[in-house]
C-alpha cells in the first residue's frame, strides 16, 4: 500500500467502486501487479489531477471507449461510472451519438447498445440513477 | 441553403469558422456535395442538439480523435475549436494525457504534439487563448 | 417524416428492411433521435446518392466493416443487405478473403464467420439467396 | 521465378504497374522476400481469383484503406488502380464518402484528400483518366 | 498438396495443431481455399522463414493481437501456440501487461482476461504447461 | 526523484536514452508529468520487471506499433531501441513482415519503409548496429 494506491483507491470509490473492485479481483490469480498498477497510474495518478473534472473526464472516457469500439466491457464500466460522477442519461446519449461524427454509425450504435444494458441494471437494482 | 445547414454554418462559427472554411473549400472541387453534407450533419444535426453543452463537446472530440489517432489534421482543427468554445489549455492537456490510459502512451504522446502545435499558433496569431 | 428520411426509408427497404427495423426499434427507448438520423443520413443522404450502383456501395461497406473488425453485428446486417441487392455469396466471400491483405488474416477470418452465420440464417428462413 | 509470382505480375499489370514498381524496388535493399510475397499472395493468389472483377476489389480496397484510416501510401497507390482498372473518379469519390458512415467523417476526409492528390498527379501526366 | 502447404502444415504442428485444424475445418463449407491460404502464407511462408525464432514469433504475434483488440479468438488460439513453443505463462502475461503501455489498459485487460481463459482450459485438459 | 523514476532512467538508458531525452525535452513546456510517467510507468514499472528479457520486450512492442500502425514516430523510437537491446536487423525485419499477416500487407509496408529510416540513420552515424 502506497500514497497513489490509496489515492487511485479513493478516486475509485467516487466512479465506480463495485466493477472496478471485480476487475481487480479478477486479475488476484493472474496478474495481481496489473491489478495494482490500474488502480495506481489510471486512478491514482491520471483521475487524481487537478484541472479537469470527473464529470469531464468520465465524458472523454467515454468518448474514446465508444470511438475505439474494441473494449466492450470497459465502456459498460464507464458509462456506469459516468452516471456515478454525475452525469445525465442525456449526456451520456449525446457523447455516443456524437461519436457517429468521428468514429462512424456502427461505433455509436454499439455504443448506444452498451448504455442500454447498463441503465436497465442501474434501474434493476432501484439506483436512482440521474435523470433524463 | 436549408434549414439545417444554416444551423450548422451558427455552430460552426461557435467553434472554429476560419478552419472549416479551408475545409469546406479544399472540398469544393471534388466533393461539394460532402462539404453539405459535413455542415448539416456534424454541426446542424448533433452539435445543435441540447443536452450536452459545446465544452462537452470538444472535450469529447478531442478524447475520441487522441485515441483514434490516425485523424491528425481534425485534432488539430478541434484543439482550435475546443480552445474557441472556452476549454482551458490545460484542460485539453488533461484530456490527451488522459488518453494514455485508454489507448496507450503513443496515441497522448501524439496527440500532445499536436496540442503544442496548436497553441504556438495561436500565440504566434496575438489570439490571447484561454489561460491555463 | 421529412423528404430525407422518406427517401431513406424507401433505400432500406431495397437493402434490408426487417434488419434495420429491428436495429431502429431497438433505439427508440434510448436514443429515438438516432434512429432517425440513421435513416437520414446514411440512407436518404449517402445510399441515395448517384454514380455508385447498390451492388458497389454493399461490396465497399462489407469491405470496411471486414477490415475494422469491431462492428460485427453491423457487418451481418451488410453481408445479409449485399445479399438483398444481388451480390452473390461468391462475391461477398471474395471481397471478405481480399481483406487479409489489407487488415490481416483474423480480420477476413471473423468476417467469414459472420458470413457464414448470415447465410444459414437465410436459408433456415427457406430465402433463396443468390447462388454460388 | 515461379507461377504465382508470374501471375502477379500480370494482374499488377492491369492495376498499377508503376506504382507497386516503385514499392517492389524500395523493398530490395531491406526485404527482397516481402517484394516477391507482395506479388504472389495479394496479387498471384487473392486478386487473381474469378468470381470477383477488378472493379469490384479495387472498390472494396478504396473502401477497406479509406475506413482503416492508417494506410496513406497505399490509399494513394489503390485510387490510381481503381482508376486503372477502370473506376470513374465519381465512382471513387463515392465509396470514399460513403466511409463517413461506417468510419467517421475525418477518415472520409483524409481519403478525400488523397484523391484529390492522385487525381491531380494523373492530369499532371497528361492520363485521359474516367471522366465524372 | 504443394511445398508451402507442407511445410504450413509442419510449422503448425509444432504451434498448435488442434486449434488450426478447428479453424480449417470450419473454412471447409464456405472458404476452402482461404483455409488453404492459411496453411501456405503464414505458416509455409512467413512462420517457417528462418531469422526469428517460434518463441519470438509467438510473443510477436502475443503482443500484436493483443493491442489491435479486435480478433479474440485468434488471440486465443496463439496463447495457446505460445505455451506450445515454449513460452512461459509468465512471459506470456508480461507481454500482455505491456501493451498497456502501447494500446491502453482495456486492450491489456482484455488480452488477460483471454490468457485466464487458455490457461484454464489448458488445465482442464491435465496439460502439464509451463510453470511460472 | 523517486525510485520508480530512477529505475525507469537506468532503464531507458538500456533501450534508447537520446531518443527517449528528446520526448522527454519536447514534453517539459506542454506536459512535464506525462514527461514524468512516460518515465515511471512504462520504463520503471513495465519494462522493469522480471520475466520478460529486453531483447522479447522490444519484439513484442515493434511488433504492436507495426500492427496498430498510427504511431510511426513511435515505431522508429523502439525500432532504434530493439537494435540497442541486441535484436538483429534480420529480426527486426522478421517482426515487421510477420504483421502482414496480422494487420495487413501495408501496415508491414509501412513498418519496413520506418525500419529501413532507422536503419540508415544508426548507419550514418557510424554506429555499429547488430549485422544481419
Amino acid at each position: 500500500m502506497n500514497e497513489r494506491y490509496e489515492r487511485g483507491l479513493r478516486k475509485l470509490t467516487e466512479i465506480d467502486a463495485e466493477a472496478v473492485g471485480n476487475i481487480v479481483a479478477n486479475l488476484q490469480d493472474i496478474a495481481p501487479d496489473f491489478a495494482r498498477y490500474l488502480v495506481e497510474f489510471p486512478f491514482g495518478d491520471i483521475y487524481s489531477r487537478p484541472g479537469l473534472d470527473l464529470h469531464s473526464r468520465q465524458i472523454a472516457t467515454v468518448a474514446a471507449l465508444t470511438a475505439l469500439g474494441s473494449a466492450s466491457p470497459q465502456l459498460k464500466v464507464h458509462i456506469g461510472g459516468a452516471l456515478s460522477v454525475g452525469c445525465t442519461r442525456e449526456e451520456i446519449i449525446e457523447v455516443i451519438i456524437q461519436m457517429a461524427v468521428y468514429a462512424g454509425f456502427p461505433a455509436a450504435l454499439n455504443g448506444l447498445a452498451a448504455a442500454k444494458e447498463v441503465f436497465a441494471r442501474h434501474e434493476a437494482r432501484g439506483k436512482s440513477t440521474s435523470s433524463i
